[in-house]
């Protein structure tokens, strides 16, 4: 199985409104649910694939125990999801029906004790030993040591499993250099980590502070890969309109998937364009659209950069 | 006891963002959570003057099971919450730190079910056998037929105990028309109820709709009422600044606290019009400043209107 951890889980809560007007009162039209936090979202795109996934990571007091009801209803996760005794964070996006513009309120993530975190990494290295290859996906929450991603990358790498890691910041710097295979930092998180906003220069930079392959998101234009095989830019036929949540951690599924399947990076990368636009392209944030994936997959533009 | 009714409770919950910026994404610096609806606010309230109380209506799914954990830790309700299977709506405050303004989002209720509405009213009409007086507030939840007020005000005047009814719309004009003891309507709704603007002529045409007495919010100029024994506007010595929400609920917790401690109408004013500006001077949205209380007691102004 392909093993995801989320560390900072949430309940995504989405609420349309016909139009936010700052600082008046909105009755919500409608109210979704969903499993989140940026591993959950991998896990639930891998599984869309056909491919075996665990879940790991916390979940802890109502929100958390929603997100886990929630997760046992999506087929082919399997949840491994380790309790908290604080409350697994809400998100609550505010879709504005007459634009419609999204506004996100990301509450704290529940503090993690000493002891959970124990407990996290015991179950973490038995479920290493099943693992094909391991997402160590988003934030960190509070009380979870800030070098936790380069623990992780290191008891993967000595079980042998391949780690994608994908998130920002100090965790992102202190996991790089634990030599995971591939990062995918967006833009924002690649200039935070090399001090760049060249998107060539800075990828190929973030590769010599240790990640073995750097694969940077470019939002509508696609990625832009620095591997030991070689650089290349994939990007989709045109420019999708929808909703962009989620494109970047079906962009993780598709590499993370093709690892696996023993593709090579062009193929990779394709699969990983593909699966973006198709997550743009569907009607419901972070779910995939099946025939836009099948359709942008035979029309990506994979290119080699010198 | 006194008996409040609140058929659509809330779990409220409020972030505090640093500045809201509209189609952003924001981290939420604090959460915080509360029992809500207007029946639970005006048992808190009714509790905090030393009144025993008892609160009824809805409370299902994981909000309601929360509601009903804040609520046992609220010293003095007693909880006679009906359960019902969909779960008990949210509502989002949304506390910009730079302005001080509030971004409300209000979640739907639950659906309720013919059976649970027969569970309720079993439950009331045995509540009522102990109840001094009722409050009977807010909005009704999806499946509670538009007449329901009408039918929990004749309940509670066949057991004997005078209502004071808050509510809307269509809920309200049905309500009135029953008959309550009092109703506490704001302008807005004031003015659906009666075709004006004008609150002394609105004021008397409600009480002509069924009401024995109708007490109208005029915001920070305090209260208007029109009663069997008279008419009196009652202000407030000054204006407060500070977070109204709860403030009308904070009435209603006066006006009723007085009807049962067999205060006459001027007295009722003012200890309605006192404990709203104590509660627009509280910290916390909803609770009540003690010492706001009692100082603007011994000032609020009393006019009898012809």
């Amino acid at each position: 199985m392909i093993l995801t951890v989320t560390l900072n889980s949430a309940l995504d809560v989405t609420y349309r409104v016909p139009r936010l007007r700052p600082h008046a009162s909105h009755r919500v039209s409608a109210v979704t649910e969903r499993p989140g936090g940026k591993g959950i979202n991998v896990a639930r795109v891998l599984a869309g694939l056909g491919h075996p996934v665990t879940a790991t990571g916390f979940a802890g007091g109502p929100a958390g125990a929603l997100v886990r009801e929630l997760l046992a209803r999506s087929p082919g996760v399997v949840d491994a999801l380790v309790p908290c005794a604080d409350t697994t964070r809400r998100t609550v996006a505010v879709v504005d029906e007459a634009s419609g513009d999204t506004t996100q309120f990301n509450e704290p993530g529940p503090l993690i004790t000493p002891a959970e975190w124990s407990a996290f990494l015991e179950r973490y290295e038995a479920l290493l030993a099943g693992a094909r290859a391991v997402a160590l996906c988003g934030s960190l929450p509070p009380g979870v040591p800030v070098g936790a991603y380069a623990v992780l990358v290191r008891a993967a790498r000595a079980a042998g499993a391949p780690v994608l890691l994908d998130t920002s910041g100090e965790a992102l710097r202190r996991g790089v250099a634990a030599r995971p295979e591939m990062i995918k930092p967006n833009g924002a998180e690649l200039a935070e980590l090399t001090g760049s906003r060249e998107p060539l220069p800075a990828t190929r930079d973030a590769r010599r502070r240790g990640a073995h392959a750097v694969v940077t998101s470019l939002g509508p234009d696609g990625l832009l890969a620095a591997t030991g095989q070689g650089s290349w830019r994939a990007a989709p036929p045109r420019a999708l309109s929808g909703n962009p949540t989620g494109a970047g951690d079906s962009a993780v599924a598709g590499l993370l998937s093709a690892l696996v399947e023993g593709l090579d990076w062009p193929e990779r990368l394709v699969r990983a364009v593909a699966l973006s636009a198709a997550t743009v392209a569907a009607p419901t944030a972070g779910e995939f659209d099946p025939r836009t994936y099948e359709e942008v997959r035979g029309s990506v533009k994979v290119t080699a950069v010198q």
